[in-house]
């Protein structure tokens, strides 16, 4: 997933939504009981969604196809013919799997390309410094740069040097990893912070809790009026040595060779395919979504094939179901979230005329796939508390938690911060950070049960949103984009 | 450490002595009440060294000494200059920290370069394919060597499979993790096996339970009759995908590049410091040991700085505090475990002739100096019997579970296995072969309590078997070696 804090960075429009507190809301709702009862009166449909997707016919197969396509396409990054041919067979597996309405919708995306990348420290000792290249970040010179180190743990403690102690240095950041919403900011913006100071290069500490010689890569934004430097990321393990080799005062050198680049623009997918609402087709549509594109290391398994797959599969299993609601569900699965949302601002941009009339409810999961626990919303007073009388239907699937704002749907987040109603899985994710953006995403950390759960819980969420006989109550407002 | 697996390999006469299973012996003990007695007044020598290292005054030191050598040499893989410095420090160190009778002892060994390492799978996908070549592994022709795959998860597997398959082809290892010393069998013997059927190179799954996308290095092992082919690890995650591709039927073309090679026999030193004995100084000797070299990933922190620095350390502060016992205490860290425990092979040779007389008991540490829960032991029935007394006064460290036979010495082994007796800490270290041969070897996995209660535990029972009235009987053997 894209970070808030990231997010904040290019938008900062947007913080005052994004930066409020998680809060548990009070129950002081009061919907109508013609209303309660209606949404009570969908637990045997419920009960069946779960049935079948726990212990029926569906059973296993959202890891299985997962299974199928990582293996057959692993990464895919924005930009890579991989991954538009991942999009390809994806738009005919929608179709193949009775999907309707099935289509791709354009996004203009950054094309970045790695090229090699390595870096090895030259004193105080010799040896190789595994690097990964941060996203959109800019090569060296050819036969690479070879510069002194400055080391800090903050961007106070690099502000409060003087420019002479930075200028034409390596600066390596080793934030301690508060939470990744608080620390990824290193990551973001270290590059800009360095270049500031006449930094030639910056590396930072991988932005994870949990190493084993671990590197996670991830997006980084450059400023225009700033040099543009290469950026990468190093492991928690070699971060923390030169932190304290750098704190004995010794004078350490190092030398990176990054060969990266920017490519451009080119032209990439969003894919679509609905369930078509038996009474309205393209008004108040409920969304179900995740991103289809990936890092390029590891193979998106958990970011975010795991959050893609419970959301199209989901609308798979209903359909199959011969469950049409009356309302459309559109399964959407974004394209270049990693490199700022680029899929879903293009959506955006395209829906925006005849978006109030067009959207009722956004789903989207993308902060992993491990047990589920519940969902977590976005929306006005009223929209809660209908939400949460459906949420009271997940027994079967035992994912019944609720919880404030929803912050696990990126790419829906524009929506969402402009009052439009929303949800993202709430699920037991205290490790998905040690896979994130890593060699490690993949599919060792999916499970079988969980991903019917995450699916049986998307799929009957949304069917019932679909289906009441009222839309989920929204209170738009215009901020600018 | 280096493992029982490959230890018989290479010395199968002691295949009885060491696969026997561990377990819980009979208390039967038949002391007399007098050395009964004797041991139980050790109690308050026992309580002052936990006193004294895990809250006086070398609470910490431990741990923070660890930090500033292996800042300082990092990895020290045996054959470079960089152990022979450490080394080097190190007897300067032992010097300066008051052990006595401080020298080196030469040892004859391998000096294996890693060079590049590169790989890629050409089909059925392009990517990146990470690899970290095996300890003794020959390099490919210097343009790489380009071949299909076939992916096996046993070796039964591929004995089962005509020769005409296999011949020409890379052969990938995927056996399932059952313990380290089950599956580390395909690390040790999956060149040879492979060879054996014309492959053209192996490559194995990481010998790990779990894995973030890291890489596991270790020895393997030629036979002389068999051509000698690369062979490499790869991730978990990778070596998965492979396995599930190759059962679809799809054609695997792998790439491999690998610049190793043998630059023949050097000489390294294993590093000796005493507290002589105030009784019998050269006879009699109590040895506590672990091994300096380490992988060329990660810095050698846990394998096995650990268990060097509680061997060390426990005579150290033994010496600090005064408490000369009436046998030598004597510290080795030896050198080449990782290519075959050729410092303690070398150290065997040398003192053969006068071993009987030379030494009464042999401790080492290399399996992990996480939280130590006592000590495991190999020895005949009246050894354990008077060892596990001693045991009984480790209280205060909360560390008196008995386990045998000692596994976590192989340097030690070598006399353990011909009747002489001896130990290893028993700790919890559960999560040892995550970092194993890692890139993940680092401080990080270091705790700075649980070296202090390892060192204690060294140190009081090292004190205690070194000044008791008896030596530990032994029944030695001659087996060849």
């Amino acid at each position: 997933m894209i970070i808030k804090i990231l997010f904040l960075i290019i938008f900062p429009a947007y913080a005052n939504v994004i930066s409020k507190d998680r809060v548990e809301t009070q129950s002081d709702c009061a919907l109508t009981e013609s209303l309660k009862e209606e949404i009570q009166k969908y637990q045997p449909v419920v009960d069946r969604i779960a049935h079948e997707i726990l212990n029926g016919k569906f059973k296993g197969e959202t890891y299985n196809s997962l299974l199928d396509f990582t293996d057959k396409f692993g990464a895919r990054m924005v930009g890579s013919t991989n991954l538009e041919n991942a999009i390809d067979f994806m738009l005919e597996e929608f179709k193949k799997q009775g999907l309707e309405n099935v289509h791709g919708e354009k996004a203009e995306v950054t094309h970045w390309i790695r090229g090699v990348e390595r870096a090895s420290v030259l004193s105080p000792y010799e040896g190789n410094l595994p690097i990964l290249g941060l996203g959109t970040s800019v090569g060296t010179p050819k036969k690479g740069l070879k510069a002194g180190v400055v080391v800090v743990e903050s961007f106070d403690e690099l502000k409060a040097l003087p420019d002479s102690e930075v200028d034409g240095k390596i600066v390596v950041f080793v934030p301690k990893w508060e939470s990744y919403g608080k620390t990824v900011i290193y990551r973001a913006r270290g590059a800009v912070e360095a270049a500031k100071k006449g930094a030639v290069a910056s590396l930072i500490r991988s932005i994870t809790p949990f190493s084993i010689g671990s590197l996670h890569t991830g997006m980084q934004v450059y400023d225009d009026d700033v040099p543009k430097i290469p950026t990468a990321s190093i492991t928690v393990e070699d971060a923390s040595r030169l932190l304290r080799l750098y704190r004995k005062n010794e004078t350490i050198t190092i030398k990176i060779r990054m060969d990266d680049y920017d490519a451009g623009k080119t032209t990439s997918r969003n894919t679509i395919g609905e369930l078509v609402g038996s009474v309205y087709k393209n008004t108040s549509v409920v969304v179900v979504s995740g991103h289809l594109d990936s890092w390029d290391v590891g193979v998106g398994a958990m970011d975010d094939g795991g959050g893609s797959w419970i959301s199209w599969k989901a609308v798979q299993y209903l359909k199959a179901m011969d469950l049409r609601p009356k309302r459309t569900i559109r399964a959407i699965l974004w394209t270049g979230e990693e490199f700022g949302l680029l899929g879903a601002k293009a959506y955006e941009t395209a829906h925006k005329s005849h978006e109030q009339e067009e959207f009722n409810f956004f789903i989207e999961s993308d902060a992993g796939t491990f047990e589920p626990r519940g969902l977590d919303f976005t929306g006005n007073k009223e929209a809660e508390c209908i939400f949460k009388e459906v949420l009271k239907l997940m027994t079967p699937i035992n994912a019944t938690e609720f919880d404030s704002p929803a912050d696990g749907g990126p790419d829906v987040s524009w929506w969402m911060k402009r009052g439009f109603p929303g949800a993202s899985l709430l699920n037991k994710g205290e490790k998905y950070f040690w896979y994130h953006h890593s060699a490690g995403d993949s599919m060792l950390v999916e499970d079988t049960v969980d991903l019917d759960r995450g699916t049986a819980l998307f799929a009957a969420a949304a069917y019932v949103i679909a289906d009441l006989s009222v839309d989920i109550p929204k209170t738009v407002t215009n901020l600018g984009n």
